[in-house]
């Protein structure tokens, strides 16, 4: 936004990346800063630089409290603003208002999910979601199930995908909920979105349709109103924003119940102080989004790439087929437990994940639905891409495997 | 925390001085720079350099998922466990797995006082709670009075004050909850907590004592173990750090269930990734917090200063009688709304609020509680101070508010 103040100028950039710079790891033995090949993007983002800019000017000079009456609270305010219609415009929503700040992805899911069945309750029992889903998700879709509702959680094929027969099947008249992620947080599968909207109509379903789209959000377009999503959430966290800020978007005319009770902020849906250092950082992250056919380009290269070295090493299996996002692929080292090889990795400063960061090295509930055998999902190894990675980065990772394919001792 | 990592240096500090020093607004008309006066510290402080310093860290270097198995995940979790045992420290807890982490103090008092009624309905139906409590306090009750339970709101006495007699009365064996505000943001009155422990325990009641202790943490000495408090909220952007975090102490043994659902974090009391820029900010804040005493004597200076000039403007009604935190001062200029005192001091670049910031403009519950009349209470200007203002502030208050009261219309 333009701002009644000073700017930093690039003398502040220029400090910014040598702060950052100084901090890198120092190899004890040869005094060589150390390369880290950050490689689990699905787990979380480093903050650009625009957006860490933007949260220092804010924790530091407009400090200010978004609610309060006085100039210094209405600053604070015309940030918070100035986000919600960059994310609004974004998403292509209708309406700057219907985007509500949360503190990030499990919050917005809970809100969705319980807002949306709490002002729903009296016209139905059942919600529609998939067994892949996030475990903010799963989890209030399994507190929802205790207090009594029918849950159907659809399984997906192979592929990872979930089919348009099993939606259809599934959702009816009764149904006030459906909440299907967009894209697979560990394989990277696309969920058929456009076409729930559909399905939902021809059911005469009273049913909010939610879609998780924290892994989707900032690499393929979403359009809101178009598709005729009824509340998304969003991270800012997973795109190169600050952790600790979340986007809810909610239709006009969509009635969700609040989470949290307290003061007048977000319309009462989420009240208390809005955490503005992380949602300024979000809307700078957004602004600093490249243009999505370039970028998808250059993922795909990187993932292809990878596939074709993963291809050269026997015990390799790929679980993220060529329809997944290619931000993320899944595989497994057949023989190799997921814990072992990440470890291994995190040695030579490669770091990947087994999954999920939020299950803490869990059993994978989605490669176990998609019906891997036991060996395969133990051993399953997610890398997933950033605008920062390079095809060097893979060739570091393949040498590090290789390495941990010869040397690591199998389970019998 | 000792870090693995080089240390920015001076340099760093240098730059971010002057970052910030060149981010002061500057007058149009002279080109010097604007000292801005900020007076509304209840609502949100300026975030310190420590602070800043150490969530832009966090943001560009360990920016880590503090879930994430691999090294990079782990030295966020040491920065996040670090902070634990801090805030641990801090406010005298018996472990450092007694603090959970939240986005704020909304969250932290929904957290509680919604977690303390789900786990303990079934052994009453009452909750006992004053009517001057934050709104993330009194709306959560209101909801619960919906839902069917019994709630006592006890009234303060024309100090502020909840008397040991009216606690006495209402907290009997079937009360399941007791909430009560240790330092109303309003005013600055303080309740007397220590002694609820002893009226819950001669109660025999079952209730868990939750202390929102937002406007208190930094500027009070508070020992939970010691006091015997359950639960306690505090907020970090009330004391110098980053808006998005706050503290939840849940004594080992005491059973709240969560608001919110989803991953592994927080024990599961309160999923989702943490928000570590805000909560390693705060770690660094509560470190710099300066040592009570002195702080409270230079503070009590700086508030007995004010009210001895507020007592040489004939209009001036003073709400915060003078047992209050001395951080807070509380008073009306009789037959002046409130917003016109506000807008006129933000004019001068003199920042106050005329109550909440949470209540945006809503006539005061709080003085309303306490008898004052109406036009009193539509006339109250609250300022609270930080470690930052000096006497020089006081008298450009004084100078401004002597002209509100000799220029300004009054209302017939």
């Amino acid at each position: 936004m333009v701002s009644e103040l000073e700017p930093c100028g690039s003398h502040f950039t220029q400090h910014f990346m040598k702060a950052v710079q100084s901090k890198k790891k120092i190899d004890k033995n040869t005094g060589d800063v150390l390369k880290e090949i950050y490689l689990d993007n699905s787990a979380t983002t480093v903050t650009c630089e625009k957006a860490a800019q933007k949260a220092l000017e804010i924790m530091t000079t407009q400090y200010g409290n978004p609610s309060s009456l006085h100039s210094k609270g209405l600053e604070a305010q015309h940030e918070l603003e100035y986000v919600r219609q960059v994310a609004a415009k974004y998403i292509g929503a209708a309406d700057n208002s219907e985007i509500y700040f949360t503190s990030g992805g499990t919050e917005g899911n809970n809100t969705a999910v319980f807002g949306a069945v709490n002002a729903l309750k009296r016209r139905g029992n059942k919600i529609v979601t998939t067994a892949i889903e996030h475990s903010s998700v799963l989890e209030a879709m399994q507190k929802l199930e205790k207090d009594g509702l029918e849950v159907v959680y659809l399984r997906p094929d192979s592929s990872g995908s979930i089919s348009w027969q099993s939606l259809t099947n599934a959702i009816d008249a009764k149904t006030i909920l459906v909440s299907v992620m967009a894209v697979n947080n560990e394989t990277g599968a696309i969920q058929p979105i456009e076409k729930i909207r559909k399905i939902i109509d021809k059911a005469k379903a009273p049913a909010v349709f939610h879609v998780d789209a924290v892994q989707m959000f900032g690499k393929l377009p979403i359009k809101v109103k178009k598709t005729g999503v009824d509340v998304l959430t969003a991270s800012s966290h997973k795109i190169h924003g600050p952790k600790g800020a979340g986007i809810l978007y909610v239709r006009k005319g969509v009635r969700l119940l609040p989470l949290h009770y307290g003061g007048e902020q977000e319309h009462k849906l989420r009240p208390g102080t809005e955490p503005l250092p992380a949602v300024a950082g979000m809307g700078a992250a957004i602004e600093e989004l490249p243009d999505f056919r370039e970028e998808l380009t250059k993922i795909t290269e990187l993932n292809v790439y990878l596939r074709t070295q993963l291809g050269k090493i026997e015990n390799v299996h790929i679980n993220s087929n060529a329809e997944c996002l290619p931000y993320i692929l899944n595989f497994s080292l057949r023989g190799l437990r997921s814990e072992t090889i990440l470890h291994y990795l995190a040695e030579h400063h490669i770091y990947v994940s087994s999954g999920s960061a939020c299950a803490k090295g869990k059993k994978s509930h989605v490669l176990t639905a998609q019906g891997l055998d036991s060996e395969l999902a133990d051993s399953a190894v997610r890398v997933s891409f950033s605008r920062y990675n390079t095809k060097e980065d893979v060739d570091e990772l393949i040498n590090s495997l290789i390495k941990a394919d010869n040397t690591l001792a199998r389970a019998k």
